[in-house]
């Protein structure tokens, strides 16, 4: 617990580290290996410059087939005079490649020759006739690559530093060298340790974790440039798990320990860096990943190798990779850290953050018409999928509470810029059909990225112009209809397209053998079956509400009524794990997780578009995919779902 | 030579390949292998969607270390009416981590509690006291990340064809898989061929080739997700060839023949391949590389293999590699080929281009000001540091005879886009220091890329706004000053600053002896004497003009006035091969090839800079550079060079 108390600021966190190294000369490239030339060599680091130590071509090359000889010969060759050359007297036959002989200063190619016998007669030797007729005359060094025209012995041919492309192997190998010297790879060891964790593939039960905190750090290293020695589990054994850095010191450059998130473990990997050597850093002021240590032991000959304790959460754990393993490596596998992945952006939505902490928000980004926007994803530092999920991070940096919606923030984005422009982005009601939508557009080579914030956020996002579309079941008792008066009222700021896209049976999903024997809403009101609800705003929400206004059921009087979750299928997990006995969704939600369902209505789920994105060119393949038979046939396919309404019958907005 | 007749356009080469590839059911990628889930993963591409097996957590686990107990139990607890509970009967003592047993809703972190002993005393243990008092509620759930809070059994965690990052991983990991399906490597035989080849590190004569076009593909197939086996050079022989044509057919998804540049090697890889199987393309109006061979032929048990004839000069290879191999083995390896790397960009020169074939045209980009600006760079099939110095290539399509300067044109950026921002582009003279220059701004994480158009060309481009800076050493006769008159002169479209850069020896480069006993211009009007001029516009054309008007000498009574090189150490890589007996250049080229050098005239070579870039940020490096001494001394070190003038007394021009 006591780590709390230590946590410093990023910045202090990585002054300590970095005045570590510097104390012991561990800063820049690791040493070199000098390493035979072949194609394994394309991304690594050049230690030296390159300088040719031949000129390429080293000799002068004809650069075509044909018969070289001296331009003198021919001067006064045309094509009412031609003159005649004896062969291998005056001109010989080469080639291309071929070396010309120092007495020869042209080549001229075998098609503007005629091939003459002894008698002046045409013959078809063309390749070593007696003499050669030619019809024009040639400057000297025409179709000659002199020796260097690509590269000038002693001539500066690579950087150093560079990283290594296909073509350097070429100039290294035509400028005469068969090694080359590059930076060493990092090793990397990485000792997961903690009791609770056991390893991918084997049997788990309540309260085991499954270690793969080592494996992410491991292909994270990879990609800096680094190798990877990942050791076996270690159990909080302190004496085990001291003997286990010692034994890593002895063949690492850096040492990673992945404590698991119990409390104990990370006392562990401080007590073994003080046991072992200095400790500087012991809890760092950064979100997610707070309890980081930092320090530095020994192996048996005294080499310094720095240690870092790297928190168990598995968002903590590759964020700490990010923050604290990649300079380093990156640093000593000789690649610069470029930024030239950081784009200004608009965010979608208010965030909150502690304001002692610098605080790594994951975002999605797409392009939006002229804006970048950056839309907030889950917070939780045990949420891996919103590291699969993100085009990368920001940073609200310490001091700083927060955000608002439309604020700009620098984004740090882990794809190419470019791909923002073939993103669509949709903020809104998430459905199971919007998953499979995004795979048919990948296949189109575009991009689906979301976020979820039910119906009517979705349609004030898309009002301000956040979001490129928006799925939406938005139920009005008025009337009865599903969305056109909620879009006619949020979205004024321009018209809209609805888009109807399917039919969905909405009940309540119920355990197994539905042992509490839930019929309909009215069981909701029972004092032993505890309800699972979803957030404000969601569509599902909306009907409940109205479905219970209409049954007069008190919300009060429903157990559980306040315990909110974003979507469908965590309202299933809730049931499935017997946090709730029932909660309002979908068909396909209660049949993924293998539970019961009781159908009480149907309603339609539509997507939202602005006109002026409705007829560009980026939301084309969407109409393309309602048009398509597959994609119709994987939809119908949901339990649950009728496709019959998808894309017929779109309906414009009054605004 | 035949293979000139059958050139036929890209388009239709392309056309008959993907014929044939969906004739032999070899489109899409490969089939997958399963692998057991680990670090080396990462980057590969999946083949099958990843559904959860497990949810995650897989039950419900306390967030922090504390007590967790129902919250019922303490719906009463406030700071003046704390509610004591005894520990082990309705509280137990998590970790974070542990799993939530099914009485309990909530946990209480440590520091909230107060550990009492039996007789209602504060005490020291507290993990395991007799109560806890809690002096405040908290709602069900908090504090705990019930089941499936990052993934649902069931749910998509990740789509097909996904390429694995880090955190996928540990995604798939999590959901309760040990082993991922994804797809094969595609293997790719590459057979380099030829009498002429050696290998890289054996000794060469005049006429050898350094074989090193397999390391380059290898390379570039390494790259693009493939596996490569290169096998050992085959010399011309057309048995040979068949036999390990029919080898790496057993082996391989594609096989690579490499003809050596003559034309010999050529005929034979066409033989083998319609020896071996079915021939479709004999020659492809590409340039460069036009003597392509596309082909298929089959393995024993009649599986079908394409395969490619690659030409023989490195840039056409690469070039090749690019064009026809990358399409081939990016879509078997199941990667999108992306086109997120396309700009579009205006030319600085006018570029001409053989009417009938699409021309690759390599390129440097840079961003000036607000213009994209791509200098094209040497056009020559044999040139492979064109590649090297690349960031990318426009393609010329076949029916354009060329473009003009100014004229915009899609380049293939090899490099990312925003790099261009953080780039230096100077069109000018070329000169030694600007080597120099470019290794100190990328220690600032600059980059300068170089045009070489001589000093007039360079002031032309820069009053166009087409570079950043030009190198200058233009000589006027009538004051007998440099650059001042002629920036007045041609820079009108902006006032601009010159930098005085240094003053450097210009004389005549003769061999190792001075073999014609040269000592000074009049000798180049001596009938034996040979000499090799710079090109037109060049300062030291001009130089040399001046001082021949001077001395009355004609240029039509010097022999080889009109050879024209670009560059000082191309005019010094003449003489050293005896193409001629001197030239006139900088000392520093004489040293570098070890040749002698005769001093004629001392003159400067400076910086020109339009003054809006100059105060600009891009700028600052350049102008850290002259006051940075270790800079200084490199410069100095060069034979003949005088740095003492550098960034002193700078001169604004009159415009």
């Amino acid at each position: 617990m006591s780590i709390y108390l230590h946590d410093i600021p990023l910045d202090e966190a990585k002054k300590r580290i970095y005045e570590a190294l510097d104390q012991y000369k561990l800063r820049g490239p690791l040493k070199s290996e000098k390493l035979k030339l072949d194609e394994k060599l394309v991304g690594r680091i050049l230690v030296e410059p390159v300088w040719a130590k031949i000129s390429s071509p080293h000799y002068h090359a004809s650069a075509m087939d044909g018969f070289t000889l001296r331009s003198e010969d021919i001067q006064k060759a045309m094509p009412t005079n031609p003159v005649s050359i004896r062969v291998n007297e005056q001109a010989i036959y080469v080639d291309t490649g071929d070396p010309i002989p120092d007495w020869a200063n042209v080549v001229i190619p075998i098609e503007n020759t005629e091939a003459l016998n002894e008698a002046g007669e045409l013959e078809q030797n063309k390749r070593n006739p007696y003499w050669i007729r030619i019809r024009a005359s040639l400057a000297p060094w025409t179709n000659i690559r002199p020796m260097g025209e690509d590269i000038v012995a002693t001539e500066l041919v690579l950087p150093a530093n560079r990283k290594l492309i296909p073509v350097d192997l070429g100039a290294i190998a035509a400028c005469g060298h068969s090694y080359v010297s590059v930076v060493k790879k990092p090793m990397v060891s990485i000792l997961p340790t903690g009791t609770e964790l056991v390893n991918v593939g084997e049997s788990i039960t309540k309260g085991d974790i499954i270690e793969y905190n080592s494996i992410v750090l491991g292909a994270q290293i990879i990609e800096w440039g680094g190798e990877v020695n990942r050791f076996p589990i270690t159990k909080d054994n302190f004496n085990e798990l001291c003997d286990q850095v010692r034994a890593a010191a002895e063949i690492s450059d850096i040492i990673l320990i992945n404590a698991g998130s119990s409390a104990g473990s990370e006392d562990f990997t401080s007590r073994v860096v003080e046991e072992l050597g200095e400790l500087y850093v012991h809890g760092v002021a950064v979100r997610p990943g707070h309890p980081v240590i930092l320090g530095m032991i020994f192996s048996k000959d005294k080499r310094p190798v720095p240690i870092i304790g790297v928190p168990g959460y598995p968002v903590s754990a590759a964020l700490t990779g990010e923050i604290f393993v990649k300079p380093i490596v990156e640093e000593w596998a000789g690649r610069p850290s470029d930024n030239v992945n950081l784009i200004e952006a608009e965010l979608t939505r208010k965030i909150t953050s502690p304001a002692g902490d610098d605080d790594y928000v994951r975002v999605v980004a797409a392009k939006v018409g002229d804006r970048l926007l950056a839309a907030p994803l889950s917070r939780g530092a045990g949420v891996i999928t919103s590291m699969v999920r993100s085009d990368g991070y920001a940073i609200v940096p310490r001091g700083i509470q927060g955000l608002e919606a439309g604020e700009k923030i620098t984004i740090h984005l882990n794809k190419n810029k470019n791909l923002l422009s073939e993103t669509l982005l949709t903020i809104g009601s998430h459905d199971l059909t919007l998953d499979l939508l995004a795979e048919y557009l990948s296949k189109k080579g575009k991009r689906l990225v979301s976020a979820n914030v039910g119906s009517l956020g979705g349609l004030i996002s898309l009002n301000r112009g956040e979001s490129h579309f928006s799925g939406s079941h938005l139920f009005d008792p008025e009337d009865e209809s599903f969305n056109i008066n909620y879009v006619n009222k949020y979205v004024k700021n321009f018209r809209s397209v609805i888009i109807p896209w399917v039919y969905r049976q909405q009940g309540l999903i119920v355990q197994k053998g539905n042992p509490k024997g839930i019929k309909n809403l009215d069981d909701l009101a029972r004092k032993e079956v505890v309800f699972v609800n979803r957030q404000r705003g969601a569509g599902t929400r909306i009907l409940l509400d109205f479905h219970l206004g209409k049954l007069n059921i008190n919300a009060e009087s429903i157990a559980g009524y306040e315990n909110e979750e974003y979507t469908h299928l965590n309202v299933a997990a809730a049931v499935k794990s017997n946090r709730a006995d029932t909660g309002l969704g979908i068909a396909a939600a209660a049949r993924a997780l293998a539970l019961e369902f009781i159908p009480l209505f149907n309603e339609r789920y539509d997507l939202i578009v602005p006109i002026h994105i409705f007829t560009s060119e980026i939301f084309k393949p969407v109409m393309e995919a309602v048009k398509d038979e597959e994609f119709k046939n994987s939809v119908q396919a949901l339990a649950g779902y009728d496709v019959s309404c998808m894309g017929n019958d779109l309906i414009e907005s009054e605004n």
